[in-house]
């Protein structure tokens, strides 16, 4: 398994932090938003004598609470349709475990989660990319470089929809582009939808399960880590209404027995928002992102376009190497002896070469530490022996 | 991947319980004993606002508590050496495909952990085995057999010390003889010890680290789910001294990005017993085991060999076809409207034909429900169309 850009940088950061350097970490998805109270009050309340294995697919309750939350997205699922998974990372690597056979191809648009390429090695399959381009705002990319790729390897597609890394939304011409090469080739359509509840641009969500015809070829992949700051839950879901996928994927389930038995309580609880939380924690991210997109491209040379989602975006910087910048900044830097944690974006493509002046930045911080991080990377910048101040009419220029 | 002889019975189990049925489940190691107050005081204390991520490899102070722990086994190992896992289902999955590549083989002595193949089969690894033998009490087969299966694919050897499904415990002289083939060949050895808490003939525990010369060919297998009754937490352990095999578990870890935060704050505060809750689950199961084992050899043509540790034994049925009949006692038997789940031995082999008249039955329930269970198994034995009494000299007759 290839090792990936920032966990190269791990170590970088806690020398960081043992030196007594303050580090704002916008390098990964932990947001700083808390977590329903609901949720903390479930959990402070168990009050079970055994901590017990729950059903391989998850308690009957919180499938059916899901479906109804599903609904409410127009999701038409129930709860047989639903597999409870150890967060998000275990339901992709199930789908992909259950759904490929070693050497089997799947398309993927980068940049994305550098994960699914570690978990399409545990599956032993292999990813095929289109990269999207800043220049483009990280559309998706000519549907007819996708089919160009397919063989009689590629089983499917995998999509995240709003996308991380990029917080492109796909549009309803996109998802139906999608749509009818799934369908023209029979393929399987893995769509990671954890980031659902952060759209902020008024275009509609598009699920893959909204997509007619190929209800049968959609697995969804959810997590409430995002949604609710619950990542230690560590709870996910797999949502399928294909009986012969869901075979498959019980055998994974079963295999590993049982997902984290309180994490599912406090998932559960966490439905009972009367969506003020959701919508807390929305205006909050809506403000970030304003803050963080507006605050980086003043900087100078450095440009962002305007996620439409989730709560990262894609930033071009005006250096020749992003990983040897994120490096420096954790070994070489300090300005008012604090730096930065920022994902090269290089980890985000598979395409050697991709993506070498780019880098993720999480909105996860609050905006008194967003507007401390704009301040110490233009400072950064400006120093970093190998910047370069890019005109801004080139910015346009398309290949 | 394969359907497990236990996991196609679910299906009649449930029925048989819609049907208002009462079942018995012998068949999953799921105690009925209570979990650590200390656990359970420890989840409803939290008091976090967002519930994080922890780190990859697991909370610091956790993995330093169980430094500890080890060391009451003479298992001299530190903090760093402990990855913290979801569940020991996690930590055999990691360490196969940390340290396998597909086509490599693994010897397991069998009867074994089911699962343990469904793991293998996702690294892509195979699994070959020697049968251990009922009329021998499942001691290790002799080590020559072993050797001879030994190939340049063999990477590794696979044990379960005290034993899932038999509960033998492992001699000296039996793992020296395994210790000096790791050696010889420079294999790594996997070895499951979470039941290690549970070994009731005063025999000693001989742990995998204990054996000399081959520390750096040790992946110690571990879980909180049967110590402590807490299946539902998802909490496991590898403990590993060879710094290249950390670096790639670490690599699968990363990719998941945590185990859960919440069953490790519960695992931790697990490790604060006195001694007096440990002693007292042993002396239950002490008293479950003497209770079942009796029982087991008093019913007409059913032998069970004297289970030296874990919460299990494999006996053998006057039947021709165990599948067949736990199937049966589901579907077609009740005896004062219960009946039991019992667990296919043949699940616990992979040779095929190997197990056929045995049967795991774990004693996870108190004893009175034990009382009941023996009189069921009793009952049903006597009207089974496929029941066969065996003369009880012919026990003894070893190939």
């Amino acid at each position: 398994m290839p090792d990936s850009p920032i966990r190269k940088l791990v170590p970088y950061a806690n020398k960081a932090k043992e030196m007594g350097r303050k580090v704002y970490h916008l390098n990964i998805g932990q947001p700083d938003i808390q977590t329903p109270q609901s949720a903390i009050d479930a959990i402070r309340s168990i009050d079970r004598k055994i901590l017990e294995y729950t059903p391989s697919d998850g308690i009957k309750s919180y499938r059916e609470k899901l479906a109804k939350y599903y609904h409410k997205f127009n999701i038409n699922v129930d709860a047989d349709d639903i597999i409870v998974t150890t967060g998000g990372s275990e339901a992709v690597t199930f789908a992909f475990m259950a759904c490929l056979d070693p050497g089997d191809e799947i398309i993927v648009p980068e940049p994305a989660y550098a994960n699914y390429e570690a978990f399409a090695i545990v599956a032993g399959a292999v990813i095929k990319s289109i990269a999207a381009k800043i220049d483009e705002g990280f559309a998706l990319p000519p549907v007819e470089k996708f089919e160009k790729l397919i063989t009689s390897r590629t089983k499917g597609f995998m999509i995240c929809n709003p996308n991380n890394p990029t917080g492109y939304l796909y549009t309803r011409d996109e998802m139906n582009k999608i749509r009818d090469l799934v369908k023209k080739y029979d393929l399987f359509l893995f769509s990671d939808e954890v980031y659902r509840e952060f759209c902020y641009t008024g275009a509609p969500y598009i699920s893959a399960f909204h997509l007619d015809g190929i209800e049968q070829n959609v697995i969804l992949v959810d997590s409430v880590s995002k949604r609710y700051s619950e990542c230690g839950l560590r709870i996910g879901a797999l949502v399928c209404k294909n009986e012969e996928v869901k075979k498959n994927l019980m055998k994974f389930c079963q295999a590993r027995l049982s997902p984290p038995l309180i994490g599912q309580i406090a998932a559960e609880a966490s439905l009972d928002d009367d969506g003020e939380y959701m919508l807390n924690t929305y205006n909050e991210y809506v403000e970030r992102r304003k803050f963080l997109i507006d605050g980086l491209n003043r900087i100078d040379g450095v440009y962002s376009p305007i996620p439409m989602g989730a709560f990262y975006t894609v930033a071009r910087l005006p250096v020749n190497d992003a990983d040897k910048f994120c490096q420096w900044l954790l070994t070489d830097f300090e300005y008012e002896n604090q730096t930065l944690f920022l994902a090269p974006a290089s980890g985000f493509y598979t395409q050697s070469g991709l993506g070498k002046d780019e880098v993720r930045i999480a909105y996860v911080l609050e905006k008194e530490s967003l507007a401390v991080c704009l301040k110490i990377l233009e400072e950064a910048l400006k120093v970093y022996p190998g910047s370069k101040v890019r005109p801004k009419y080139q910015e346009n220029v398309v290949e």
